[in-house]
């Protein structure tokens, strides 16, 4: 792996998310040597991907080099690899390019899609939780009403324009209502001899409300919102397969779509060599103390969607979101430092900053701490939050740009079949 | 195909190029029936291609959805098509979603590389002309850098940093230029632990100067700001050969390299069923007579690249450049109204606007019809040039920002793998 030996101490972390990245910060002009693998060579803002997938971002403004967050740092080294196996009796981690030491070892390999098991679901559904997903998303979305307009049979053609969502959660809800926005805004006129109204957009939940972890207020209100702009909203539905035209669920109703979007939930990515069983909690996570160390282990943390610290207020440990894992990257790199100078660790307190979810063009719903609002004020926060916390100077001002030329123009022009997703337009040519 | 019988006559577009899209924008509002095909739902501003490879443009900013642009033209279908065959006896094309007859046919399939039958350079050589191509080159180039960091071996970490660039056109030596500034600007702050220094950026030309389309003074000074940037280049030598580590030439000297890039011709892209012998000119371009008509055909137009013109100022056919087909374009809209109207069609004329290259961060070479100018003030002309004839405002504003910011931060961000190239880096996730 071409790492210098160095008399400082060598911490790996495995992961460039929003935890890796904000304990790498934390870590410069430190006496530590940093060792930071990634399987992508840039960090994902992944709040954003439904914009990605809906043609209002272009991925290159969401997406930013781990290197450039990295220049300037000494004894920093990155390195584009896939780490396929902890050995915590040697502390050495094994990756597709060679097997490497490691005095700390940190675990921020974040979350996956959990399709639960359902093969179908996993092979004939879409997941929206990298970059490359989600435009092979855009990608479908595109050749759907390409392929719509060429057939004559109106089943066939219906199930093309019918999108299903799965799970009301933020993506789930915040792409339905970018669907909303492209059906009302875009296809009437990029497809004018399509019968575009009869496009739909479903929503499905399994609980009585969606954005079940927000207050009941704004669950309430984003429903609203959805409904008003078009969307139809199933609570209380579980779906149970998937095979590639029918969709089925726990009721009686089912869904005849092209494309079934799965954003209903998450699971830990885990690396073998930790998960003894002992290890894992729900959703795959790895237990760790007030300290982020796993459990049975003094030098190997874990933080972010990964890691599950159980505490009075989350006994299921956090929420599985950036705000989480950045506070408990600052929280470790200080520890870190702390436990080199032989200082104690503080134990990780953490500090909920709200949450909240857009709907469409103008509209979000905000939880605060102290104070929940909804509609465009809302929106107007949601907007600031995302742009302050997307990294990169360029990359923010892309983004605005953007939101502005969207948002004036009722357009997105990313609507690029770049990276075509379905067979038949994966000719030869288009891998050149 | 689904597109209606009408009682205006129809015209098919083959190719939402320069030359189709400024042809179908002549043609709206006329009492016409326009169908335009292309294998991408996007048009491509394929001068500025090399920005995508190199990271200084997002791909999604050189490429505007064609659907838009068409947009509020009645009687206009786009159809995302690959034509594979032209039938002139009974005036159909037949497409891979079905077959569709024409009034007229316009042939605006534009030109592909060229690698003039060699296997070797096809294979192993990187080519350059559409987008996911200059996405595959961007992968490659920072895979190489990835992979340099990790091999003991000198001379196979020499060869991950040496670029050839074949051919010494514009395309050529724009991508000279980006890549001589990346390893400036970039290489030393991503790379710390990488002796980057030895990086080697190596331009080959065939004849005895590089531009050899523009004058010899833009000649000779684009030769002296590429010097001045550390590249290196090589005139009278032609590439022989490549088997994915030696470039043999017809000199003894060799280059031992992981990335050639193959800029050194094209070749129109031909329909079957047009090309008998005697319409093949060339580099495959079809025939055609002042307005446009292919020989032999009154009802089948060739425009842009793939088609040549001879004239007493051409006599091999205009160049294959943006202006020609543009011009053409335009000049065939307004004869197929002419000819709607039972007016005589009015030869076309092709007005040399002149040409430009740009090298490095703020150099250029222009060379217009009554005065010749090189560098900075070149540079700005060149920049403006680009920027209107890109086509739509979010574009042209995403590009300017980026310009500006890469400007004055020296960087380029978009140097992200997304799209992974070799095949070690394509694993299973990378398509998900």
């Amino acid at each position: 792996m071409n790492i210098p030996q160095s008399s400082f101490p060598r911490i790996i972390i495995i992961g460039g998310g929003f935890g890796g990245i904000a304990l790498a910060k934390k870590l410069s002009k430190k006496e530590v040597q940093v060792v930071l693998l990634d399987r992508h060579n840039y960090h994902t803002f992944q709040p954003l991907l439904y914009q990605v997938s809906t043609g209002g971002l272009e991925p290159d403004s969401i997406a930013y080099p781990i290197r450039k967050v990295l220049q300037g740092y000494p004894n920093f080294y990155f390195r584009l690899a896939e780490v396929f196996q902890i050995h915590t009796e040697d502390r050495t981690v094994e990756t597709n390019i060679g097997t490497i030491g490691y005095d700390y070892l940190v675990v921020a390999t974040g979350s996956e899609t959990n399709f639960f098991g359902n093969k179908g679901i996993e092979e004939k559904g879409m997941a929206m939780k990298t970059i490359p997903q989600s435009l092979n998303l855009r990608s479908l979305i595109l050749e759907n009403f390409e392929q719509a307009l060429l057939t004559d049979d109106l089943h066939q053609r219906d199930a093309l324009m019918n999108f299903v969502i799965v799970g009301g959660g933020p993506t789930g809800v915040e792409l339905a209502g970018a669907l909303a926005e492209i059906k009302k805004g875009i296809l009437p006129k990029d497809y004018p001899d399509l019968d575009t109204r009869r496009a739909q957009i479903n929503l499905v939940q399994g609980s009585d409300r969606i954005l079940p972890a927000m207050s009941e207020v704004a669950s309430h209100k984003a429903e609203r919102f959805l409904e008003q702009l078009g969307v139809n909203v199933w609570k209380d539905i579980r779906v149970t397969d998937y095979d590639g035209q029918r969709v089925t669920t726990s009721t009686n109703t089912s869904f005849e779509t092209a494309t079934l979007i799965w954003a209903a939930g998450v699971q830990a990515v885990n690396i073998p060599g930790l998960n003894g069983k002992e290890l894992l909690c729900r959703g795959n996570r790895l237990k760790v103390n007030r300290y982020h160390q796993v459990e049975g282990f003094e030098e190997i943390f874990a933080i972010g969607d990964v890691a599950q610290m159980e505490t009075e207020a989350f006994p299921n440990g956090h929420p599985m979101m950036a705000q989480p894992a950045m506070q408990q990257g600052r929280n470790l790199g200080e520890n870190l430092v702390r436990l080199l100078d032989d200082k104690p660790m503080k134990p990780f307190v953490y500090r909920d900053k709200g949450s909240m979810a857009t709907v469409g063009r103008n509209k979000a719903v905000v939880d605060l701490p102290k104070i929940k609002f909804q509609g465009v004020f809302a929106w107007f926060v949601w907007m600031f939050v995302h742009l302050y916390f997307l990294i990169g100077f360029r990359n923010r001002l892309v983004v605005f740009i953007n939101w502005v030329y969207n948002y004036v123009r009722f357009d997105r022009e990313a609507r690029l079949i770049i990276r075509p997703f379905k067979k038949q337009y994966r000719t030869s040519k288009s891998r050149n």
